[in-house]
C-alpha cells in the first residue's frame, strides 16, 4: 500500500508498505480521508522520535474485522487514537487514553492515518452518521478534543470566557462553547482567523486587548506558546479556572495540538499567583468522541469553514508545505478514488 | 501600647506605639497570644515592601466594638485575616478575600497582631470554645489554610495522598487528612519533623523516596520551595490533582506560608505533562476558620505537638530567631500578664 512513512530525518512517500495485520479485536480500516495537524509537523521534524506513519485524524471504512463481533464491518468510523496495554490500572478503569504503555495513533509506536490502510481496536472506533460527510468527520478528533474542556470543568452560563489562540483548536473550542451560548471572546493574532470566528457570531480580540480587569472565570489556554500560560493567570479572575490545552513541541510558538504526546519543556510560571488567587489549571488532552459526533451530524458546528485545502494522497508533500503557511487552517488529505 | 513595627529595614519594639481607633462594625482586640508564621519572617526581611506592625495569627479579647451589634463584647475570638473593600464584586459575593483592594491583617496595610491591640471587622471574628486553649487557638488561622485543601478538592477514600514538605503547613495538613482517615503520606527532610508524625500513626517518607509508580492521586505541594511543584507533577498520577501551598518570597528555598502575598516569582514547569497527563493544579490559600475551630474543640487535630517555644511578648526578639533555627516548628508570643 502506499504510505508516508518518516524514517527520523524527513518523511517518503512509499507505494510499498506492508498493508497492516490486524491483531485479536482490532480492526483494518481504508482510509477515505486524513487531516493534517500539528503534531504531524512537529513529527517530521523529530517531535517525540517517532519512527512510522504519522496522522491520526482520518475517517474510513472497515474493511475486515478480527473478532466475533462484525457489527462495524463495512461501516464508516472514525477512531480514538490512545490504545492502552490492557492490563494495567488505568486500562482496568477505562483510562486507557492515560495508559503507561499506550501507543497513539500515528504518534507513538504505532502507524497512523497517513497510509491507505490501518488498524485500531474495535472499541476506538465509532460509526460516523450519515449526515457527517467524509469531510466533516476528520474533525471528529479535534473536535473531541474541543468538547474535552467541557468534559472537565463546568462553565456556568454567567461565567465570561476568553480563549488564547485563534488555531485550530482554538477556533473549535470557541465554536463549541459559543454554540453553547456561553459568553466567550476568542483572542488571536490573525485577521483571517479572527475575521472567520467575527463572522460565526464570536466575540473577538487581538492578543493584548484582554483585559485583567475585571477579568474572565474561565481562560482556555491554546496559544502554543508557553508564555500562554501567563496571559491566562494575568487575565482570569481570582478562583477562576484556566484550561491549558497547548503543549510545546518546540521554543518557537506554534499552533498547540490536541493530542499530542510528551515532551519535557519547562515553561516559567508565575506560582505565587496561582496560589494567592486560588486558581485552578486543568490540563486537556484527547476528548469523547460522541458529542463531536453528535455536533457534526446536527451541524451544530461549522468545521468545513476550517478546510483550508484538500490535497489528493499522493501530493501529500504540498500539503504539508500547505499547512505550515501562516494563514492556513485545516488542510485534508484525500485517499477516495 | 507596646508593638513591633518594621519600617522597612528591621522590626524595632516600640512602647508607645498608637491603640488603633475601630472603624465601623469592627472591634479593638487585646492579643492573648499570637503566632509567629514564615510570612513575618519573610515580612521582617522586606517581604511585600509592608510596613507597619507584622503578625497575622492570634487569639485575643474583644475590648470594644463599634457597632449596634454588642454579642462580641468580651468574647475571646481569632480572626480571618483579609479585610474586603467591601465595594466590589468580590465583596459583594462574599470573596472578602480576593477583593483586588483588601488588606490582610499584618501583611498588607492593615497594622497586625504583634501588639497589645488590633482592630478587625466583626465579621471576620469567631468566637473561641470554652475546650480550646490560648495556645490551640492561635493555630486556627494555619488549621484553616490546611482544611481549605479539602474545600477546593474531593479527595476520595480510594486516594492516595502524597503531602510534599514537612513544615508547619504540611504537618497541619497532613494531621488533618489522616484524621479524616485519608491515605496519606508526608515527605519531607527533617527526620524530627517526619518522626513527629509518624508518632501520630502518619505514614512518611523521606523526600526522594516517593515512588513516581504507580503514583498518587492527589499531592499536596507544601515545601515552599519552586522544585515542589515539578517532583508533585513527576509523582502524580495522569487525572491527579496537584493542591499548590507554597508561595515564593525569596530565592532560597523556605517554608511555604499559609496566606502570603502576591510576589512575582516564576518557576519553570513542565507543562505539557500536565496537559498530556491532564492533571488539575489547584492553588490554595487561606481557609474557613469554623472546621479549624471544631477540630480544636473536639481534641481532633494535636497542634500543641507543634510548638517549639513561647515567648513573652517583650523578647519578641528571641522569638523570630528562635523561629528560623531549622529544626523549629511554631513559636508563640505571649502577651498575656
Amino acid at each position: 500500500m502506499k504510505a508516508l512513512f518518516f524514517d527520523g530525518l524527513m518523511p517518503h512517500l512509499i507505494e510499498t508498505y506492508r498493508v497492516p495485520e490486524p491483531e485479536e479485536n482490532e480492526a483494518l480500516i481504508r482510509v477515505l480521508m486524513a487531516g493534517v495537524c500539528a503534531t504531524d509537523i512537529e513529527i517530521a521534524k523529530g517531535y517525540k522520535g517517532f519512527r512510522g506513519v504519522p496522522g491520526h485524524e482520518f475517517v474510513g471504512l472497515v474493511e475486515r474485522v478480527r473478532s466475533p463481533y462484525q457489527g462495524l464491518t463495512g461501516k464508516r468510523v472514525v477512531g480514538e487514537i490512545n490504545v492502552g496495554c490492557g492490563a494495567c490500572e488505568f486500562c482496568a478503569k477505562g483510562m486507557e487514553k492515560h495508559c503507561l504503555s499506550r501507543t497513539a495513533l500515528g504518534i507513538s509506536e504505532r502507524d497512523g492515518a497517513f497510509a491507505e490502510f490501518l488498524t485500531l481496536p474495535l472499541k476506538n472506533l465509532w460509526e460516523v452518521p450519515e449526515a457527517v460527510s467524509d469531510e466533516e468527520a476528520v474533525f471528529t478528533e479535534p473536535l473531541a478534543a474541543a468538547f474535552q474542556v467541557l468534559e472537565q470543568v463546568h462553565v456556568k452560563p454567567s461565567d465570561r470566557v476568553a480563549i488564547l489562540g485563534d488555531g485550530k483548536l482554538g477556533l473549535l473550542i470557541a465554536f463549541v462553547m459559543a454554540r453553547q451560548g456561553l459568553n466567550v471572546v476568542l483572542a488571536g493574532k490573525h485577521a483571517s482567523k479572527l475575521a472567520l470566528a467575527a463572522s460565526r457570531g464570536i466575540k473577538t480580540k487581538y492578543s493584548g486587548e484582554l483585559q485583567n480587569r475585571p477579568g474572565y472565570e474561565v481562560v482556555v489556554e491554546a496559544t502554543g506558546s508557553p508564555e500562554g500560560l501567563n496571559v491566562a493567570v494575568d487575565i482570569v479572575k481570582p478562583r477562576g479556572a484556566i484550561i491549558l490545552k497547548s503543549t510545546f513541541a518546540s521554543r518557537k510558538n506554534g499552533e498547540p495540538s490536541e493530542c499530542a504526546g510528551e515532551v519535557d519543556r519547562r515553561a516559567p510560571i508565575d506560582l505565587s499567583r496561582l496560589v494567592v488567587d486560588e486558581i485552578t489549571v486543568v490540563g486537556s488532552r484527547c476528548g469523547p468522541f460522541p458529542p463531536a459526533l453528535e455536533a457534526l451530524a446536527a451541524k451544530r458546528v461549522d468545521v468545513k469553514s476550517l478546510i483550508s485545502a484538500v490535497y489528493p494522497f499522493g501530493d501529500v508533500a504540498s500539503a504539508f508545505e500547505r499547512s505550515q503557511e501562516k494563514e492556513t487552517l485545516k488542510v485534508l488529505l484525500d485517499f477516495r478514488p
